[in-house]
């Protein structure tokens, strides 16, 4: 993730009409080496080994969070009383708890906050939200979601550690429910509105994994899987499943939509698509479906489409690295124009409580309310 | 459904190579008038307009019911104690306690019985079957399923009648739930075994649609979707969802398997591909995937295939009713061979206990067990 | 082919409402055994060993020709003379002057002729067809069809015999391009008009192959594969491809139609999918391309598209033998209302002559112009 | 042109471990004006407007050359005489007598040199190649290739300027042939050897355009479509075909492969897939196809296929701008080896022969044989 986001950061006045170009002050890792190959690779002007150093930096405005989730919070809450604008990865904490003292914390330092919900970026699915917002699809009946991949089918991938910390329950607060699923949550409630209730079944297939650290067999924390159903606020139903033992996907992140008037549907994994299905009203007062009705595959490369306008030509496909600059480039926008961007630390915590609902759900087996909303 | 049952019986010698050619001695409606059309489009000897003349004619061997599932149980046990063969469309019955009783009724008369699941018959579900039960799959972790279509949306279409039972709770006992997702149950406890408990939601979109036999607005009593969480037997999780609201669907038979050593895909609406991901042993010993792996479209339209010898050459599709040529050629070749083909009632009941549970679930919101089936 | 085309006679009247229902009076195969099987299975009133013996028949008023392409004309202009209707397996002839021996003999006979590019009534195709007729293309700027296969590629598959004759060119006459572009090109003619130009080149890879009869190895003389350019006399730009070495490639009948307003594509390993790009006008007067415009896939399995309301509930699909169904439907149709249907002996007399100039050109490497047509 | 290149110098070091970092010194275009904004968003150290200030800078070692087609001779051959090293756009020059005058200056100065066909280096096409290399393929039978797109259709769009050399024949010396299927060209050279013969069709839909710099209608000299016939060098037959007026298709590159062994297929449209099709050897001795053989779509994202190991993890795309870097690395990684990268000049050079004899053989109508390169 940290590739990620300085990538973005060194890049955005390349492709985004910005006022303010981002400087890379610092990089920080508790290893300080790992942080000097940052200040090689990626042009960082000094490295940090400890993250309260760059609180106190003066030249310092924006910390960005790309650490395990159980250090979002105090990092964050620190942040914000430093008065730092933070961009901080998802999922925004290790359960809502967390999250809503991190949504005091930069709301009473009236900081500018973001969370890293980059999907929201990917021009395809910007694109989906934007035919909802049109009215295209009218009043909703379902939306499904599933976010799968394979990596973690072999016993022998050990948990923990630098690289592996989304599988160990201390670190991550939970597997593929604030790993995948918050993404796909994020996205439904951005493109169909808030979840009212869930009901939910989590699994995890492999008992023990060696751990990094200690070397030793440990029970696994994390859910290798979950699924699980909602109902809208709006009434439409859902259908929600995350896994990492789903042979042959690898970010198959998908989301369909079914309205009255028309259906989108997307795979992370062919992005450059959104499909659609449009119930044409041929004549007035009557909506007819005609013989020419059918699923179209809509290639999202074209100037008229989100973000596409800053890339290249017709045609050519942008990668997954782009959502995060499209993402940062929405974020000091929104500074720049005094509406902040949305996912902010409070829309966010909306996620963590449908997160911590469906864990709840999954350990009692009973449908649980999702609040609103913090106060 | 009589047509493509019809059509089957008329056609089954010129395709497969059966001692028994069926004979069409006669066809039922409680309206004669179409009776008669049938003995002049699909040419039955004659035409009766009550079915208990049929269970008395020493001429009948085989009863073929297609009737609303609410006479299913009548005419089947009726049937059973007149001696005949069944053939009997899904669901089984309108819930266990009926299905129980046609169970018993069958076995007690020890005639030969089936229940129409005809998509097991699609030759790529039965290949998806034939690779599970060559290992290619390996342990399972997830089924999904989906049975969508779109053609109840309008609050316009009424319900009841010859045309649209379906949506009238007398006749049809359930909406989506015995209709579609019959046929999706069944599929997935074929495949991947029995399913031990669901947790469901159904939801009822328009609340009141016209009766066409009283002409007034009647109130809904079906589900037009149902969603559900299901845990197999076999540890697997599952979920489910069926809809006639799911706009640009059509047929959207869908499921998907995934396993420790591979993956399969289906949709009903390009029935001619059975989507397969191979997991590859390169190294003995050693399960590696390699720079070739990929999620294959078999056209499963070859000899070796399943059931496609019998038609025309590689390359070329066949259409949906030869799924029911394929299940009367297997029900058939049973009684011929002494090898009941799968799935008779008492199968077709398992998947009865399903639906009940399922409804169950709907009402109260708790999980609910599944009986293992009938003593 | 006998296989589905008698399957078309007998089962038209369950499908089509058709004044005159056909009898299956006799069949004839050289060999008196095969012809007996054909009354067992089809049911076939009698058997023949000699064709000539049907057009003596009084009884028999309608002959249909599926014989090796060298019997062909033979046959043709005989029944033609004995005054019976006739219906004739694709290509034509052998070449076109023996095509123009058989157009002239049904036109002095009155006898209603049909050729049977069978590929034309599968509804997606026939959509196609419709969508051009209807202006959605525009004016047509290319035109690419490809019709590969791969069941030749090995060495081992022997020549001639009933199964193999379209492999020896003394039975076929041509290899890929009468068997398998004649398809392609009456396909083009009638969606895009007829072709005025072509330069080809024709390739046959292995040069030997076991003759079924002889026994031994003996040159082969068709062409594998053939590959040529077109110009359409619209003006527009075609290329065409055949092949049984394309590995991989079953029955891949594919064609794309470019205009200006719109394109369509089609592949026959997919037959119920038509795709169709739509250009649209958003704005009178102004043609506008939206950020909705993407290539949709039509489910063509609804009862507005061609043929399909004779069949099954939408989102069901037909089979290849339907197309035969579908073109005897036509065929009789035309006969009951005095409108000839299409293609007729002459509209099959062009398609030949561009397989011609094609293998002209193949032999000369010049471009060849293509006859308007026969006087 | 020029971002992607700028964008590749800048980021290579962020991605691949090269010793030697590319350092921005300048810019050039005619109009300064645009320099400096070059100068501004892409952080270049200075701007120019005559590059032959560049070839006279000691602090410049290589020339990257984004100009229209009509420059490209004289730069490269000026730059070759400097001593500097040359990436140059793709077609190499506006003809073959042209090109072989660059290659002999860049041979005789001794100056690393490059052409950008730079699609060789999407990872998919990369892999395609690997597999042929790796013997999978087999002996090949059949290739074929479109380069279709569809921004030329409407009569108001102008030639000329900045923005529409590629329409003016005076600046990019020919159509769609030198535009892009000089790209097609490269790739099935590369994948599949030199093309030996070749029979071709042009044609210029739009005869008139108005001219952005004259502001008048002027006769359009380019070629709008362009098809041809090819015999590759190793018996295989081969089709291309390119152009401007494929409504719906945006930057449909693709190219096909069929061998006896196995086949490939890409689309530039879904760049993140190569599909293969493996003909199964199963038996010692003995090639076998198997019930499991079809198509895969391989998502061409894991960390053994090319290039992809410098990115993000498994499963997440990288976009259009990502080949250049990927050029760029090999072509650095070239020189710092002492093994220079390809396609160089040289290699370049025959893709200029193939194109300079399709445009004379849609010239005079027949076949051309193609040199086999430059002494």
């Amino acid at each position: 993730m940290g590739r990620t986001h300085s990538n973005a950061y060194l890049r955005l006045h390349n492709f985004f009409p910005v006022e303010h170009r981002p400087v890379l002050r610092a990089v920080c890792n508790a290893n300080r080496q790992k942080a000097e190959q940052w200040v090689d690779i990626w042009g960082y002007e000094r490295a940090e080994s400890d993250w309260r150093k760059l609180l106190d930096a003066k030249d310092i405005d924006l910390i960005d969070i790309c650490v395990p989730n159980v250090a979002h919070k105090e990092i964050a809450v620190a942040a914000a009383k430093a008065g730092k604008m933070i961009l901080c990865e998802k999922p925004l904490a290790m359960n809502a708890a967390e999250g809503e003292e991190m949504v005091r914390a930069v709301e009473a330092a009236k900081v500018a906050n973001m969370i890293s919900f980059n999907y929201r970026r990917v021009p395809s699915i910007a694109l989906a939200k934007q035919l909802v917002d049109e009215g295209r699809i009218g009043r909703p009946f379902h939306y499904r979601a599933t976010y799968l991949q394979d990596w973690t089918i072999s016993a022998d991938v050990p948990q923990g550690g630098d690289a592996l910390w989304r599988l160990d329950i201390k670190s991550a607060g939970s597997g593929v429910t604030g790993d995948l699923l918050a993404h796909s949550i994020d996205t439904a409630m951005w493109i169909n509105g808030p979840i009212a209730r869930v009901v939910a079944k989590t699994e995890t297939f492999i008992k023990e994994r060696k751990h990094v650290e200690s070397g030793k067999m440990e029970p696994v924390g994390i859910d290798d899987a979950c699924m699980f159903l909602a109902v809208f606020a709006n009434g439409s139903m859902g259908t929600f499943e995350s896994s990492r033992y789903a042979r042959g996907r690898k970010n198959f992140n998908t989301f369909e939509l079914n309205g009255a008037d028309g259906s989108v549907y997307f795979d992370l994994e062919e992005p450059e698509y959104l499909q659609y299905f449009e119930y044409k009203q041929l004549q007035s007062g009557k909506k007819v479906e005609s013989h020419t009705a059918g699923w179209r595959k809509i290639h999202v490369t074209n100037s008229e489409h989100p973000y596409m306008s800053r890339y290249w030509v017709p045609g050519t496909c942008i990668g997954y690295e782009h959502t995060f600059l499209n993402q940062l480039a929405d974020f000091i926008g929104g500074i720049e124009s005094g509406v902040p961007a949305q996912p902010d630390f409070r829309c966010g915590l909306r996620t963590q409580y449908v997160c911590d609902a469906v864990l709840e759900s999954a350990r009692t087996g009973a449908w649980v309310d999702v609040p609103a909303g913090m106060a």
